[in-house]
C-alpha cells in the first residue's frame, strides 16, 4: 500500500472523543458568556496583510501566514494571510462596523488562529482562541464581571484556579518614584521573570537595561511586598505616594477587590506585581489564571486596553477583556480526568441484528426511539454477533439491543447492559436508558 | 479619521444576530445527527498540497489557496493549502487513521473550507460545509438513515423541502443499453442540464459530446419517464433489461423507497433521472434537496460513492454521504422569516442604574439571577436612562430591571416589559421572565 497521508506539522486532525471534549469546554465557557450577556461574532480566517502587519511586533510578522491566490497575480489583489489572533480582527471589526454596533460592545468569539512558529510539545501552528471583551466603557464593573466569568467557568469544569491580578498604572506608578518614569517597559519585561530566574538575577537585567543602582535599590520594596491583598495594596498607597497614575492604579484594583466582595465573588485572587504580561498595549488591570493542582503555564489572561482600535483609526475606545486557553484547559483537565463521563460515546443504545427481517424491525424501533429522544445506532449489517459486539466495546456504547429470530417473532429486543451484562426482553416501549 | 479597515472579497463578519442564526442551524443539524450516532471530527484548515491537488479537476487546482509561511524558504517544507472542501480531508482522515477507527465510521464535520472563485452574489471564497458520511459499509441502511436526516432536520427547521433521488448505476445502465457505455459521463453531465436548457438542447449537447443518433432516440424514453416513483421503476426495469448494472441500480433505489415506507419516513422523494451531481465520484444513490417555497438550488445533496479512500491507497471502502449547505439554509429559512423569534437577543434582562450604590445593589442582583440561570446584564455606567433605554431596545432585551434612588432603599427594581411597557415594582426574588 501506498504511504499514509499526512497533514502539515504543527497541526492536528481531532477524533470524535477529542471533539467531544474540546466541545464541552468551548459549551461550558460559551454558557456561562451568555449568562453575562455576551454575544458570539465570528471574522474570516484571512485577512488583509495591512490589517495584520505591524501589530504583532517584528517578531509576529515573520510568523503570519500569507496567502496565495494561484488564479491571481502578484499585484492583482492585496496581499492576505491567515489571522494570528482574535484581538486584531476585533479592534478591525469594531471599526469596521461601528455605526451598527451597541456600546458596550459585549462580544466574544471561539475561532482557530495559525502562527508559523517552529512546532514542539504543547505549541501549534493552528490553534482555537477563545475571547471574551467588553469596548466601549470604562467601567470597572467590566472587569469585576470578566473575574466572576472566570470564577463560574472553571468552577463548572471543576478546575482549582488562583487569579492574579495587577494594574498597568501601578506598574508605571513604580517606574516613576523611582526615577526611571521611561524605563516602565523594561522593569515590567524584568519583573515578569521573578517566579523563573528569582531577585538576583532580575535585579542584574535591570541594570542591563539601564535602570541606575539607585533605581534597583528603590524597587526592592517592591519586589517585596507582603501581607495579603489589603496588606499589599495599603503598603504601595505610601509607596506611591508621589506618583498621580500609580495611586490611580492602587484605586482601581481597590475598588475591583471590594465590588468582588460585594458579588460574593469567591475565587483566590492574588495581587501580584510580578505579573506584567508580555502585551503593551494594556493600560489599566492585567490578570492571569492558573490552575492550582497542575503544573501548567497560565490557562487564562487578559486586561484592560485603553487603545485598541487606534491602530485602524478609532481612538478613545475603552477595553478590557480575557482569553481562555482552551488546549491548555483541554490538558488540565485531561491530567485531572475531570471530564463528564457520558463524553465517552454519544450513541445510547446499538441495534445488533442477525437477519434482513431483523434489522428491518430495528429500523422501526429506532426511529421510534430517535422520537422520543434516544441517540440510537443501527449496526447496519446482519454481521457475527462478535463484531457487532466488538463495534459497541470499541464505542463506549453502554446498551446493545439484540434482536434474533424468537425477539422478532416476539417483537421485542433482548437489552444488554454492557457494563454489568445484565439482559432483559423487553418491548420497545419498556426501555429506559 | 483614516480610511475604514476592510476584510479580503469574498469573506465575510458574522455579526451577533447572524451567529445566533447559523448557531441555530448548527446545533439543528448537529442534534439530529447525533439522535443517529453521527460523531464530530474536525481536520486542520490546510492540508499538504499534495493532499489537495488532482482531487477538484483542473479547474478545481486553481481555485487552491496555496500558503506561505515567511520564515521558509521554497523548498524547505512541504507546500501547503487550505482545504478546498471536506471530503477529501475526511478521505485522507479516514486512510490516515485506519487502525484507530470503527468501521462503519460515522462521523460528521462542520468547518469553513476556501475556494478562490471569483466572488459573487451568493459565492464565498470562505463558507461552511456540513458533512455527514458512513463509510465501511455497503449497506443501503445507511442511505435511508441519511434520508430520515433530511426529514428530521427540515421538520425541525421548518422548510418544507423534496429530495430528488437518483443513482448511478442507472446511468450506467442506460448508457449501456442505448448502446454508448463509455459515454456514461457525457450522457449524465448533459441530462443534468434538462432543467436549465430543455430536451432538445440536452439532444444538442448529447450529439456535440459524440453520441449516434440512434442512441439519442434511445434515450428519449428515460428523459420522458411518467408516474410515480413506483410506475418510473417499473418502466425502467423494462428498458434496462439488458444490463446488469442498471437492474441493480433499479434494485437498490426499489430497496431504498421499501425502508423507507418501513420506518414511515414522509418525506417527498421524487426518482430523478436528470439528477446527475457532477461529482464522479458517486457510484450508487445520489440525492438532492431543494426547499419547496423559495426558488433557491440544492441546500443539500450527495450520494454513495465505493472508492473515495482509494486515492490515498485504501481501497474498497464504500461509504455514503451528505452535505448540507448553510449558507443557502440560511438564506431559505431569512426569507420564509422561520427563525425562532428568542434568537433576536440571548440578554433576558438588563439592569439600568442611576448611582454608584444603585450600580452595585444591581450587580448583587445580577449576580443571584445568573445563579438561576438567567442571562442578564447590567449597563456598567450610571448614566441617563434614555441611554441605557436606548441600548437595551437595540439588543432587543425583552425585560429592563431599573434601579433609581427609591427602588435601592426598599431592595427591589421596577421590572418593565419593554413590549408592553407595563412596570411592576419586584423584590429580585419575585422576577420570573
Amino acid at each position: 500500500m501506498a504511504q499514509k497521508p499526512a497533514i502539515p506539522k504543527g497541526t492536528r486532525d481531532f477524533s470524535q472523543i477529542e471533539m467531544a471534549r474540546r466541545n464541552y469546554i468551548f459549551s461550558t465557557i460559551r454558557e456561562v458568556f451568555a449568562l453575562y450577556g455576551f454575544a458570539q461574532i465570528e471574522t474570516p480566517a484571512m485577512e488583509l496583510m495591512s490589517t495584520l502587519m505591524g501589530k504583532y511586533g517584528e517578531e509576529g510578522d515573520k510568523l503570519l501566514f500569507r496567502i496565495q491566490n494561484s488564479g491571481e497575480k502578484a499585484g492583482e489583489a492585496p496581499e492576505k494571510g491567515l489571522r494570528y489572533d482574535l484581538t486584531v480582527p476585533f479592534a478591525r471589526y469594531v471599526v469596521q462596523h461601528r455605526d451598527t454596533i451597541q456600546f458596550p460592545f459585549k462580544r466574544f468569539q471561539i475561532q482557530p488562529v495559525w502562527r508559523a512558529d517552529r512546532p514542539q510539545k504543547g505549541r501549534y501552528r493552528e490553534f482555537y482562541q477563545c475571547d471574551v471583551d467588553v469596548v466601549g466603557t470604562n467601567s470597572l464593573l467590566a472587569e469585576v464581571e470578566l473575574i466572576q466569568i472566570v470564577e463560574e467557568v472553571y468552577r463548572r469544569l471543576g478546575i482549582r484556579v488562583s487569579l492574579h491580578i495587577n494594574n498597568r498604572k501601578v506598574l508605571a506608578g513604580i517606574a516613576e518614584v523611582i526615577g526611571a518614569p521611561d524605563k516602565m517597559i523594561d522593569i515590567t519585561v524584568a519583573i515578569d521573570k521573578l517566579d523563573k530566574i528569582g531577585v538576583d538575577k532580575v535585579n542584574d537585567e535591570l541594570r542591563e537595561r539601564g535602570l541606575s543602582e539607585q533605581a534597583v535599590t528603590a524597587l526592592q520594596p517592591i519586589l517585596n511586598l507582603s501581607g495579603d491583598n489589603r496588606e499589599k495594596l495599603a503598603q504601595l498607597r505610601t509607596i506611591l505616594v508621589g506618583s498621580e497614575v500609580g495611586l490611580k492604579g492602587v484605586e482601581e484594583l481597590e475598588r475591583i477587590f471590594r465590588e468582588l466582595e460585594i458579588v460574593d465573588c469567591k475565587l483566590d485572587i492574588e495581587l501580584d506585581l510580578c505579573l506584567a504580561r508580555g502585551l503593551n498595549y494594556y493600560t489599566g488591570a492585567i490578570f492571569e489564571v492558573k490552575a492550582l493542582d497542575v503544573q501548567m503555564g497560565s490557562i487564562t489572561g487578559g486586561g484592560r486596553y485603553d487603545n485598541l482600535t487606534g491602530i485602524f483609526g478609532l481612538p478613545d475606545v475603552s477595553g478590557v477583556g480575557i482569553s481562555f486557553g482552551a488546549d491548555r484547559i483541554y490538558d488540565v483537565l485531561t491530567e485531572l480526568n475531570l471530564y463528564p463521563e457520558d463524553l465517552q460515546s454519544t450513541t445510547q443504545l446499538l441495534f445488533a441484528c442477525f437477519g434482513e427481517d431483523e434489522l428491518r424491525f430495528a429500523m422501526q424501533c429506532a426511529t421510534e426511539l430517535r422520537r422520543n429522544g434516544l441517540r440510537v445506532e443501527v449496526y447496519p449489517e446482519a454481521t457475527k454477533m462478535k463484531r457487532q459486539m466488538a463495534y459497541a466495546d470499541a464505542k463506549h456504547i453502554p446498551y446493545v439491543a439484540i434482536i434474533g429470530s424468537n425477539e422478532l417473532q416476539e417483537k421485542k429486543v433482548m437489552l444488554k447492559n454492557m457494563q454489568t451484562g445484565e439482559q432483559n426482553l423487553l418491548g420497545i416501549d419498556e426501555i429506559r436508558l
